[in-house]
């Protein structure tokens, strides 16, 4: 599943239904205690693999957990036979993360499982655009004559990526701000964006949405933390330009200092503790979406 | 356990239930919920644990998974002493993987712990013979006057010699079809089966029952593999010669193009997802006929 | 949590709560199947993560499982904000092994979740002291007039710490046996203790409890383990010294032939299989209890 698989009255689907989750934050729902999904991380991620087993067992799941460590999963045999196998153990759906762009392309057909996303290289992460847009939502109600602006390493983003597709599906303006030796070329992208530094887009966007600095991906270049947050990070001083109703976004991990100064994750207008209990409502929203298909 | 320690009823018995499952395979249990198992897995083996896992969930145990990674769990203390530890905490029953083929004779009165063989070095690997041979009745109702050729890698197969137990304790035919620079001298193995090149069994076998190259195990030596699929490995040329009611197995993982041809994998004479389906099965009512005598 | 951070009243309650517990063996109770708990154990301890994953499963809570291998949880990002990112997924009580001593302190008033110290450094492992305690009054109903004699590696022990104090807390006289070589000043511990060496307190000892060498903290030292055994572990000859009424506990895992001779173990006057039991039904009642103020 990427976003453009998605139309903009399934968008507005789970955004509801993850609204309902979220009125409720204790419930456990136990409705789909007859199905099993599997969690195939073959990257490392225990934030959102927690974040997508918390929505599984509170909509009462039975849940099987692979991480990369566990490698032999894969030994002489191709992830399409892997899949092949969960199907018939009785997996219904498996919740993929993987550094290859377009491997859940090439398993679609593969199976009967149904897979949700869970972060695809640097192409997509579609549940974090779709958690990003409910908090949105949950904050300024109509989504008309919105400004985001994404602030940061882009590049190996693709929590940027799916962004600016669903807000685009949305008709929300969307500003692109990046640091010059973190700039990248893709056409996809830049039709539908303007490019701004983030002096320049501060002041006319609601959103200010702040990337972490991927560094582990920069190949051992050695990054200037207090240089980056200056240059291009968001300081206190520089929020001073921001509208009264402006709020602060980040997908988390924060690098504190570094991408945004350490005092702002806990300023009045961050909602970032506020996106992570998200992820879960419409994770939760997406697993029973799908379980409703069967 | 082992597959000689089991008596001829009791696999029937066993057959019996795992068949029984097998009619509603969407079905939950949950009618061993006050059962703890624990999966302890020094061997890698994500397909098996998971299968195990299924089973068990299905019948609504509680589970703990432990795997090598977390060697810690043997740090200066023996394997019977963790064991002794697991029954205190209120472990029922422990599934093991383990690279020593005796270990499991070794724990089986230091504790009140049932144990579960899922794989002791190259000498057993019962529930595999056990939803082996489930997958064969499925298909041919009656399991007298058959023939089974097993082809391949039998020196460090675990899988082989569970099954040629379990398939002599039913009068079934075994023919061992080895690849030359594999063979292997184990005179409690030989005077069960009948040795032939898989050119020679083909014709008059019922099921063909390859297995996995085990490259890993076999020190760094290079395997040509268009070779070997040629030389010892099921192609469709080969197939040819075989019985119209002739299915072909395999124990998974597949090394496509290596031991079987890959379009064969698909093939309308292959079992090999219904074997992957059928452990599950068998897995369960192992566990259920266990839990029963406690 | 700390050992000084209880009462003698809540200690008292628990002790009740976990023996009620211990009354039933094999009962689930499932009343907590509201909450969410995650193990987060940043040093590897499977044996005291499935100690606690049983506890918490017996009361029916969902389990989340983040052992230090899968240390991307981490990457770039400090653990308060690890512990605020569970908190927005809906954790309620954390269970923590980490090897900072103070780690817990700076954590506690960072979130709503409840701790659990499963371990810290060399300072506290507070629930083992508290089974052990419980075993303690298991054997001799009365706490008053005995006396408690900790023999081994008190340097870098943990489980001796808080057994200090919280054997003080209920006036247990405590002697300390200290091998030579692994001598340590601790000006609080030393307040609260008299030093012997394991042949003049064993006469005078109620309970004789043995720890663990901790060779992986000794930075490649060798340890003679006959010698050690000899020297400063429990031998049968040894035991002779003892009362009638001595029992011999160990935290466990042992190293046999090290701190006790192997037989010992399985002693008449053992109780370390009692403690890893007891330890079950002790990490309930602390659950339990914690879950009861929310």
């Amino acid at each position: 599943m990427a976003i453009k698989d998605l139309t903009q009255p399934q968008v507005e689907r789970l955004l509801k239904k993850a609204q309902d989750y979220a009125v409720n934050p204790a419930k456990f729902y136990q409705h789909l205690n007859h199905i099993i999904v599997a969690n195939l991380f073959f990257e490392d991620s225990t934030r959102t693999r927690f974040s997508f087993e918390v929505a599984e067992k509170k909509l009462g799941c039975h849940v099987l957990n692979f991480s990369a460590e566990n490698s032999s999963m894969n030994k002489g045999e191709t992830i399409p036979d892997t899949i092949k196998t969960l199907e018939q153990l009785g997996v219904k759906i498996a919740v993929i993360r993987h550094p290859d762009d377009h491997l859940l392309e090439t398993l679609k057909n593969e199976s009967s499982i149904s897979f949700i996303n869970a972060g695809a290289g640097k192409y997509e992460h579609p549940t974090q655009a779709l958690l990003d847009l409910m908090t949105i939502k949950q904050e300024f109600g109509d989504l008309k004559n919105l400004t985001v602006s994404i602030c940061g390493d882009i590049k190996y983003s693709r929590v940027a990526r799916s962004n600016v597709h669903l807000l685009n599906m949305f008709g929300i303006k969307v500003n692109i701000c990046e640091p010059e030796e973190l700039r990248v070329k893709d056409a996809t992208l830049d039709k539908l964006v303007t490019k701004k530094t983030i002096d320049e887009a501060l002041p006319e966007s609601d959103v200010i949405m702040l990337l972490r600095v991927q560094s582990e991906r920069h190949d051992g270049q050695e990054l200037n933390k207090a240089e980056y947050l200056k240059q291009y990070g968001l300081t206190a001083a520089r929020l001073k330009k921001a509208k009264a109703k402006t709020i602060i976004m980040h997908p988390a991990p924060i690098n504190r200092g570094v991408e945004i100064e350490s005092d702002l994750v806990e300023h009045a207008k961050s909602r970032i503790l506020k996106q992570m209990s998200n992820g879960v409502y419409m994770r939760m929203a997406i697993i029973d979406e799908i379980a409703g298909t069967m």
